[in-house]
C-alpha cells in the first residue's frame, strides 16, 4: 500500500483509499457533490471533525447533515461564535468567556465596559445576519501555546482558559473573517449555514459559575435547522407557558405553597376534588383487578430502614424524629410497611398472588433549588402496590398490571412508550431466576403486541423492570408507571410462603405504581389539559348563570338542586355583574358547562348549554342535559 | 338553747334538735325505723360518717341508702375489710397493707408466707359469706398513737402507714368481731349488709406501688347492692371481652400493630375498606352541607407552631424533624394549615361562611403505657373542619353542624348527649362577643329541642364549646364530636375579611369534628357492632358457598360476577371443605349474607340467603336479592 494513502471505512462497511491529509469535505465530494453540500460535520474514529480538518491515517467515518443531532449541536456552537463576533463588532471592548451549546440553543458569557440591554439583542441579531450573509469560511488552526497567548493577550478570560488546557493537548483556534476564538470545535464549514436563530435573553452570570469571580453578561440564543422548527419551538414555549401548572394552579385555585412547608403542597378545594377523583378512579379499577388496599404508618423505627437498605442508600433524603430515645424516620417508600403486613401471618401458595395497594404519603427531602411546583415536591402520595408472587405468576401479574396501566392512561388520553431494563453486571438472585423473570417480561410485552425498547444491563441490581413513559399534549415525555421485580426485598425481610410440597420458599415481590406520584401526575394533567379538565375531573362541572338574579332565581335554584341531587358539582353565580362578564369569567375558569337561564329557558323549562371550547350554544331539556352529562362523567369522556 | 342539744338540718331545709352525741342511726330512727334500716352511711357537714359515729355539734346531714353512689363506695370498702378478715382466718400469718375501693369493687394488698392461688379465691369467698352471716357489728374507735402501735405491733405494713398519718390527725380503727384494721372509714353498720360480691382476680403488687419495695399479693373483688347488678356486671364484662376491638381486629383481620411503629395502626384490607367507607360517607354528607375539602402538609415549620400557640402548650406531644438547619414539626392539629389557606387571599363577607374540611393525619405523642388499640394511638386521621364566620353566622353554622352530626350518629345507631361549656374565669375576647356566642349556642340547642347539660365556666379560654358524647351498645359513653368557637386563632394569625362597610374585621373560627378520630371511631364501631358491621360497612358483604366446587362452579361464578358488577363486595369460598364448616366459619367472620348455591339454586336460578344472625334461610331470585342488598347499602341500614 502506498504510504501516502489511507483507508477510509464507511458506515455501510465499504472501504475506500484516499490520500493522507484528505478532509471529510474531500471524501464527501469524491462520493457526490450533493453529499458534500448536505454534510456539515463528521465523526472520525469516534471524534467529531470539521469538514475541512485533515485526516492523516486509516479511519472509520460518518457524515452528518445539518438537521442531525450532531449537525444541530455544531450549528449551535457556531451560532455562539457568530453572536460573539457580532458583539465584538458592535461593542469593541467586549472580551469573551465561554460559549457552550445548551438545549435548543447556546449562550456566550461576555465581559463588556458598556452594559448590554435586552433592547440591544435585535441589533446583535441583525449583525449576526450580516455575518451569515458574508458567508465567512470557518477555519481551524493548531497553534503553539506561545502563539495562543500572544493572540489572546488582551483577552484575560481566554488566557485563564488557556491555562486550563493540559500541556500535552493541542491548542486549536477558529477563525471566521476578522474573528478569532480559542475553541476545541468542531464548527460548520461556513457562517452561511446558520439558517434559523434568535436571541432570547440576557442575564448576569459569574465567571466560571463561581460567585467569587467577576459578573459577566450572558446572552442566550436558540437555533434550529429550519425557520419552521424555530417557529415551532417558539410556539411550544408559548404553549408551555400557558400550560404552566404553577400559573394555572394559582388561577384555578387548585393548590398553593407556603414558606412554612417548602415543597409540600396545600391543596385548595378545587385541587382536592381532582385528587379525590383520581384516587377514587384508581381505587375502583384496582378493586376490579382484585387488589387489596392497606394503610401503613408514616413513621417507623430507623432499624426497619436499616433492614430494608433504605438507610444505606437513601438516608440523606429522609426525615428523622427522635421518640422516647429511639430514632424514627418518615417513610420515603411504602415497601417495608407492606413487608411487615405480609409477615404478619403464615402465607400459603393458595394465598398468592397477594396484591397489596396503598395510597401512601411519602416524604423525600429535595434541595430547595430542585423544587418545582407539583412536579418536584418533598411530600407526595404514591399509588404504590406490592404484588407477592411465585416465580410462575410473574407473567400473569405483569400482564394484568399492564392492562390496568393501559386502562388508566387511555382514560386520560395519554400515549406511552415502554422500556424494559435487564440484568446489570452486579446483580443479586440466581441467573435462572433472572432469565425466567426477563423472559416473562418480554413474553408479556410481545404477547400484548407492544413495541418496547430494551435497556440491556440497566435493570436495578435487585431485579429487571418495565418503565412506562407517557407523552403529554406537547409531546413531552414523563416517566410515571413502573413495574420492578425484586428478588432482594424478600431476602432482607426473610419472606416465606408454604408451597405445594409443604416447604418454606421465598416469594418474588413486584413493585408497581401507575400514577407514580399523585401530586406530580396532577401537575402533568394540569399542563396536558391546559387546566380544561374533562367533566369527570372538573372541580366545578356546571356553572349556572341566571340572566337576572331576581327574575330567574327560582328556576335557577330548581335546576341547581336537581343537578346537585344527581351528584353533579354545580355552582350558581348570583353576583350583580353583567351576564357577558360572567360568561367570560367562567370560560377563563374552564368550567365544562355553562347554563345561561333567562325568560326563554324558564318558559320552556329547558337549559341553554355552552360547552367549554364551543362558540355555539345549545338548547336542551333539563332531563336530556342531565342524562348527557352523567353519561359523560361515567364514561370519563375527554373534552373535544 | 340547751347546751346538751344540737340542731340538725336536713336536705329539705327542715331542722330538728337532738342530744349531742346522737348518731346518724339515732336521727334516722327518730324519723322512721324504715329510714334507719335503709340508710347505711351519711354526710355530716360535708364529711361521710358511719351510722354509729356520734355527732357533737350543729350539723347539716344527709343519709344515703346502699344503692347510692356513697352507699356503694362504703360497702365496697367494708367488703375489703371482710375479705381481709376472711384471709386472716384462713391464712393465719397474713399481714395487711392497703385495701381501697376501685371502680365497681375493691382490692386488698396482703403479705403472706403462703402464696394464695386463684383456686383459693372461692375458699376466701366462702369464709366472707360466713362473716356476712355472722352479722358482725362494725365499730369505729379513736385511739392514741401508742395504742395503735401496740395494736398493730405485729403488722409491719400498718406500722408504716401509721407513721404517715399527720401528728395532728386522729387515729381511727375499725373492729368487726375478732378483726381490727387501721382505717379512716367510714363503713357499713354491720357485715350482713354486704349483699352481692365476688372475688375476681389475684396478682402481685409492690408495697405502695414502689418497685423497690417488697411484693405483696393483691386480691381483687367486685361488689354491688343487689345480685342482679352483680350479674349484670359480669354480663357486661363478658360482653366487653367479646367486643374487645383489639381481639376482633385480629380475628376479622382489620388492623395490626408492629413494634416498628408503636401506637400507629397498620390497616389490613378489611379495615381499610371500612375506613374508606367512613371517609366517603362523611365526605359526601359534607358536600351536601357545602363544605370544601382541602389537604395540608403533614410537616410545617416550628415557627408556625410557635405562632399558633401549640408550641407552648403541646410541644411535649409533638414530633420534630430538622431540615436544612430549620426545625419542623409533624402536625398534631390541622388548624394552622387552614389558617394559612384562609390568609392566602383577600376574603370578603360575601365569601363567608367558609367551611374548610380535611381528613388530616395528625401525630400526637402518647406514652407507650397509655396506648390502647385504636382507642389511643400516636397517629390518627382527624375529620377536621374550620368554619370561618361573622359573629351573626354562628347560630346558623352551629345549627347546620348539629344536623350533620345528628345525620352521622343516627346512621350508626348511636344515641348521644350534649354538653355546653361556657366562659371560664380567664378568657379572651370581649364579654359582648362571649354573650353573643353563648346565646347563639343555647338558642340553637333550644330550638332543635335538645336536652343539654351546661358546664358553667368549663369552656376553653378562647371560646365556648359544645361536646357530644355518644352511647355505645354497652351504654358506654365516648366523646367524639365537638364544636368549639375560637376568638383567639383569628387574632394569632391576624385573620381578616372585608365587611359590608369596606372595613377589615376579624372572623370567628369554629373548630368542628364529627368522628373526632377516624381510627378511634372505628375502634368504637367494632365494639358497638361486636364486629358484625352493617352491610354498607362490611369488608365482605356477600360470601358465596358452592355446595360442590365442581358441579356448581359455573353458576357460582355467574352469581359472583353479577354481584361484582353491581359494586357489591363479594367473595367465593372454593376450598375443599365441608359446606357446614364453611358456613360456620363465615358466620364467625360476621359476613352479612351467605349464599349457599347447590342443585336447587342452579335449577331455579335463585340464591339461598342466610342473613347474619338469622337461623332461617330464605330463597330469593337473584334480581330480588341484588335489589334488596343494594337498597340496604344505599340506606346504610343497621343489622337487625
Amino acid at each position: 500500500m502506498n504510504h501516502d494513502k489511507m483507508v477510509i471505512s464507511f458506515p455501510d462497511g465499504s472501504e475506500k483509499s484516499y490520500l493522507k491529509g484528505s478532509t471529510l469535505g474531500d471524501i464527501a465530494q469524491s462520493i457526490s457533490p450533493g453529499l458534500k453540500k448536505k454534510s456539515v460535520v463528521g465523526r472520525v474514529n469516534g471524534s467529531l471533525y470539521d469538514m475541512q480538518r485533515p485526516i492523516n491515517s486509516n479511519a472509520e467515518i460518518e457524515l452528518f447533515p445539518l438537521h442531525s443531532s450532531e449537525g444541530l449541536e455544531v450549528m449551535r456552537h457556531t451560532a455562539a461564535h457568530i453572536m460573539a463576533q457580532a458583539v465584538k463588532r458592535l461593542f469593541g471592548s467586549a472580551r469573551l468567556g465561554v460559549g457552550p451549546v445548551v438545549e435548543n440553543g447556546f449562550y456566550y458569557d461576555i465581559d463588556t465596559d458598556q452594559s448590554i440591554s435586552k433592547d440591544d439583542l435585535s441589533k446583535i441579531e441583525k449583525e449576526m445576519r450580516n455575518i451569515v450573509a458574508e458567508n465567512l469560511f470557518i477555519k481551524r488552526e493548531l497553534v503553539s501555546r506561545d502563539e495562543a497567548e500572544s493572540i489572546f493577550s488582551n483577552d484575560h478570560l481566554k488566557l485563564e482558559l488557556l491555562k486550563k488546557i493540559p500541556r500535552e493537548e493541542d491548542v486549536s483556534i477558529y477563525k471566521q473573517g476578522e474573528f478569532i476564538d480559542l475553541c476545541r470545535g468542531p464548527h460548520l464549514p461556513s457562517t452561511k449555514l446558520l439558517k434559523a436563530f434568535s436571541l432570547t435573553n440576557i442575564s448576569g452570570a459569574y465567571w466560571l459559575g463561581n460567585n467569587d469571580n467577576q459578573m459577566l453578561q450572558r446572552i442566550y440564543g436558540v437555533a434550529f435547522s429550519t425557520k419552521k422548527e424555530l417557529n415551532e419551538y417558539f410556539h411550544f414555549v408559548e404553549e408551555a407557558k400557558k400550560r404552566d401548572h404553577r400559573k394555572l394552579g394559582k388561577q384555578l385555585e387548585l393548590f398553593m405553597f407556603s414558606d412554612e412547608a417548602p415543597g409540600m403542597p396545600f391543596y385548595l378545594s378545587n385541587g382536592q376534588v381532582i385528587r379525590n377523583e383520581l384516587e377514587a378512579f384508581l381505587r375502583s379499577l384496582q378493586e376490579s383487578f382484585n387488589y387489596k388496599e392497606v394503610k401503613t404508618p408514616l413513621m417507623m423505627n430507623q432499624r426497619l430502614w436499616e433492614q430494608s437498605g433504605h438507610w444505606n442508600h437513601y438516608k440523606d433524603n429522609m426525615y428523622f424524629s427522635e421518640v422516647d430515645q429511639q430514632h424514627f424516620a418518615l417513610k420515603p417508600m411504602n415497601c417495608p410497611g407492606h413487608m411487615l403486613i405480609f409477615k404478619d401471618r403464615l402465607r400459603s401458595y393458595r394465598d398468592l398472588p397477594i396484591r397489596m395497594a396503598e395510597f401512601g404519603q411519602v416524604h423525600r427531602h429535595e434541595f430547595s433549588g430542585a423544587l418545582n411546583g407539583l412536579l418536584r415536591v418533598r411530600s407526595f402520595c404514591q399509588d404504590d402496590a406490592h404484588i407477592f408472587v411465585t416465580p410462575h405468576q410473574i407473567e400473569g401479574e405483569i400482564t394484568s398490571a399492564l392492562q390496568l396501566i393501559d386502562d388508566v392512561y387511555r382514560t386520560f388520553g395519554f400515549n406511552y412508550e415502554i422500556e424494559l431494563s435487564t440484568r446489570p453486571e452486579k446483580s443479586m438472585g440466581g441467573p435462572g431466576l433472572w432469565d425466567q423473570a426477563e423472559d416473562a417480561l418480554k413474553n408479556v410485552l410481545d404477547k400484548l403486541g407492544y413495541d418496547f425498547r430494551v435497556n440491556e444491563g440497566d435493570g436495578a441490581f435487585y431485579g429487571p423492570k418495565i418503565d412506562i413513559h407517557i407523552k403529554d399534549a406537547l409531546n413531552r415525555s414523563h416517566q410515571c408507571a413502573t413495574m420492578q421485580l425484586d428478588f432482594q426485598m424478600p431476602e432482607k425481610f426473610d419472606l416465606e410462603y408454604i408451597n405445594e410440597h409443604n416447604e418454606k420458599v421465598r416469594p418474588v415481590v413486584i413493585h408497581r405504581a401507575v400514577f407514580g406520584s399523585l401530586d406530580r401526575f396532577l401537575g402533568i394533567l394540569i399542563e396536558h389539559y391546559r387546566g380544561a379538565f374533562p367533566t369527570w375531573l372538573a372541580p366545578v362541572q356546571v356553572k349556572i348563570l341566571p340572566v337576572s338574579n331576581d327574575v330567574h332565581k327560582e328556576y335557577s335554584d330548581q335546576v341547581m338542586n336537581r343537578l346537585k341531587q344527581e351528584g353533579i358539582r354545580v355552582e350558581k353565580d348570583s353576583r350583580e355583574e353583567k351576564i357577558g362578564y360572567k360568561i367570560r369569567e367562567t370560560q377563563i375558569n374552564k368550567t365544562p358547562f355553562i347554563l345561561v337561564l333567562g325568560d326563554k329557558e324558564v318558559e320552556k323549562g329547558c337549559v341553554n348549554v355552552r360547552s367549554y371550547g364551543d362558540k355555539a350554544t345549545k338548547d336542551m331539556g333539563l332531563d336530556e342535559f342531565v342524562t348527557s352529562i352523567k353519561q359523560s362523567i361515567v364514561n370519563k369522556d375527554l373534552l373535544e
